[in-house]
């Protein structure tokens, strides 16, 4: 599978205000303990018990599990709609709640600045996203970079 | 294990400039593809002959097991030094170069910006933090937001 035959979306089919929605990641008690317990061991995502002491409540997802389950669903997205290039990196990432196993993530992404490359022929896609739980409360946001070929 | 029992850092304990350096996580083939598989399954992340096709020119990690793969040394780092109370979110994550099977990273974490709250006896650090691999070039950075009681 060379990328050539990956259906990238060309950069011009981007129009600021544009809104994705997407995705629907069940969080579960295993996951959460499995990811923490190889990258973010700390007591809160591990263990049920000691969890109900911490300032969270009660056993709780890494924020960088959040991150990854996010990745997920936006992976499985661009299989459906198409794929950019990569990404430079992400911005202004706020874990704005805990999220507990039984909680079901989808996300909204919205495009928030066009930039085209001068010099090259791709383009920078700026967009918010926000990675909200089943009563559509955001537990989490970030602005994301994409990359893309210009048509 | 309650929270007060856990060795916290006091806010007043760090200065602006303070860096530390930690870590050496080996970054192998079979946790490439494992993290990819379950979070962010682009063929460049998962099929090594593919890969070779792609702006990368092989397999490499996906940024988001690069994060992961950083709190673990950071978590580690925590068990010796002493640990924060969270953190609200991370600023300009870049991933700068990709990282390859093989290569062993470390972190290095300088003080930027220290705010004591004027409401509450918790102060906020800032910090930068660099992602080096075994040659000491910087594979990724961002700004951690930390969260400290005030002695």
């Amino acid at each position: 599978m060379a990328e050539e035959t990956l259906n990238f979306i060309p950069f011009e089919r981007f129009e600021i205000g544009q809104v994705q929605e997407f995705g629907a990641y069940e969080v579960t008690r295993e996951e959460v303990i499995e990811f923490a317990g190889k990258y973010d061991p700390q007591f809160f995502h591990l263990d049920e018990e000691a969890a109900k002491q911490s300032l969270f409540g009660g056993l709780c997802a890494s924020g960088w599990h959040t991150c990854a389950m996010t990745m997920a669903m936006m992976v499985e997205n661009m299989d459906k709609t198409g794929r950019s290039l990569g990404s430079p990196g992400i911005d202004a990432l706020r874990w704005l709640k805990p999220v507990y196993p039984g909680e079901v993530l989808s996300v909204r992404m919205e495009v928030l600045e066009l930039t085209a490359s001068k010099s090259r022929p791709i383009g920078f896609v700026k967009s918010k996203v926000t990675v909200l739980n089943q009563d559509g409360v955001p537990v989490m946001e970030f602005i994301s970079n994409g990359i893309f070929p210009r048509g």
